[in-house]
Parts: C-alpha cells; structure tokens; sequence
C-alpha cells in the first residue's frame, strides 16, 4: 500500500468556525488552481448566503444535499434518505479523480445519527483517489474518523455572544 | 453609553484555522455587501499566495504591514516599528466608521512580544465606530482581549499532520 499523497482534515468542537475555516481551506485550494467539490450534509442556511454564492462565483461544484438537524426535521426517514444520497455522491466524487479536494461539511452528524453507516464512511474516505484532499467538519467527530484524519483541529467555545444573550446577528453568525 | 451593535471575535489556541475562519467570516460578510478591512499584523505567505488574491478581487482592503515572526526576524527593533505603524492604520481604521468589518489577523503576537501596549489595543478596539465588528486572531490571546470579546473560539490542536513527519502541503498548509 502507498502512502496518500493527499491529506485529510477533520473540523470538530463545540465552537465557532468549523465550516468557516473548510472555507478558507477551499478558497486557498481554488486560489492554486485546484478542483474543489463541497457535499453539504445538513442544509445551511450560512452558506446558501454567504459562502456559497461565492463559492458559484469561483466555479466550485457544490451540493447541499442534506435536509437539515434532525431536531429540525419534519419526516426523519426522508432526512435519513437524503444524507444516504449526499453520501452516494460524496464517495463518487471522493473515488472519482476528478478533485483535488472534496468537503464533506457537517458530515459528523449524519454518522451520528446512525444515518450513514460509519464503517462505510471510512471506507469512501481510504478509498479515495490518492489525489484527493478530504476535510471533514461538524461536532462530535468519532473516534475511528479522527484516527483517520492527519490533521484535527477542535474548535472550541471560550465565550459565545449567545450566552450573553445577544441575538445572532446576519453577516457574523449565518 | 450605549451598548454597540457590533462584535468583537477572538480566534486564539494552537491549532489550526483561526485565520481560514476569519476569512470564511470575511467573504460572508463582502457577500452581504459589507465594507470590509483586513490588516496582517504578522506577514504570512499563506495569505498572499491564496486569501489575499481573491481578497483583491473582491476589492477588500487589505494591508500587509507585520513583517514575521520574531524568531524570523532579522532585525527586531525594525519588526517592532512595522507592527506599530500597523497598529495606527488599524486604528484609524476602527475609528473612521468607513467599515462594517476590520480582521486583525495575528494581533495576538505584537501585543505579546510587547510591540504594542495591551492597553492602547483595548482602548482602539473599545473606541471604535458603534458599526464596526472586529475580528482577532492568534495564539496565546491576553485575557483582557478575551474579556472584551462577545465570541471567543480555541482552536486547539488534535492531531497534525506535522507531528507524524508530514510536511506541509502547498493548498492546505501554506
């Protein structure tokens, strides 16, 4: 077995800036040149305003394939059905070649809901194309995909403006 | 006095994307047509080769006035200078109102090498335009900076890739 050439980042904790800091990873990677993939897992109503018009801008193929937390969720089975799906493009797009780096955003939550199977998931991920760079973000990250990641960064919430009873304000929080 | 309407955000930790975050920040707010300002306090290839570059095309206004890290630096008193005129320009640029958004990108360091004076940092940050959020990062934040913040994050390192022998990746690490 070859060593990857390709790294895989992994994004958790309870913090800020799990997604935003994939971001920059991706704005950083299209900056070079590379070919970027993003599979949204649960649905953002943050990056549908923000990053992701800009990430169209740039030409990066994006999906939002999830259905939102389940604690959001009218019809869990349909919920369940869509990350499946996201997941069937997500370990083509990982296989496929195609890309330099793919980003499966909140991808944490699906596996922890038990909607996505984690054994399968670590499979897609080994079984990449050795091209591909792979970061992960969401909360919770299990233990078998932090063994895989090379680099795990926790964000962790020192102070929250929430805590203090500020309300989200657009163009920080979403 | 009133309450301000704006934030202050504070990445600090070891870990990585404390600067990806706050650029992740930034683009969402150029998305939501905010004025925005960047001032590098510690210069960084990372951000001119990727960041920095769509930056410019997105018309941010962006200056790179720290010169490296002391253990980088050549000539010190020289380095101490750049980091306090890059302290001026940032705070006339809290103060003119002219911004919906200023990044301090690596503040942390000039103020704990003793470039520039906690207090005079406090005093720019609080005397601010009532419409200007502000965001902070960089290792080891003083704990008057994160008590002036209303959202503070620790990235803190799980697992790096350089701690297994890796070296860093052009597109991911620089």
């Amino acid at each position: 077995m070859t060593r990857q050439a390709s790294r895989v980042l992994l994004n958790t904790g309870d913090g800020k800036g799990k997604s935003s800091a994939a971001f920059g990873v991706m704005i950083r990677a299209w900056a070079r040149g590379w070919t970027v993939g993003v599979v949204q897992f649960i649905k953002s109503e943050k990056w549908v305003v923000g990053e992701r018009k800009l990430a169209h801008q740039l030409n990066i193929r994006w999906h939002t394939l999830g259905n939102g937390f389940t604690w959001e969720s009218a019809d869990i089975d349909h919920s369940a059905e869509m990350a499946r799906h996201a997941f069937v493009v997500a370990t083509e797009m990982l296989s496929s070649g195609d890309y330099d780096m793919v980003i499966l955003d909140e991808f944490t939550y699906p596996l922890n809901y038990g909607w996505i199977e984690l054994d399968a998931a670590l499979q897609a991920i080994k079984g990449r194309s050795s091209k591909t760079n792979v970061v992960i973000t969401g909360r919770n990250a299990p233990s078998e995909l932090l063994e895989l990641a090379d680099t795990a960064t926790e964000m962790r919430k020192l102070k929250h403006a929430y805590d203090r009873g500020i309300r989200a304000r657009k163009g920080i929080e979403y």
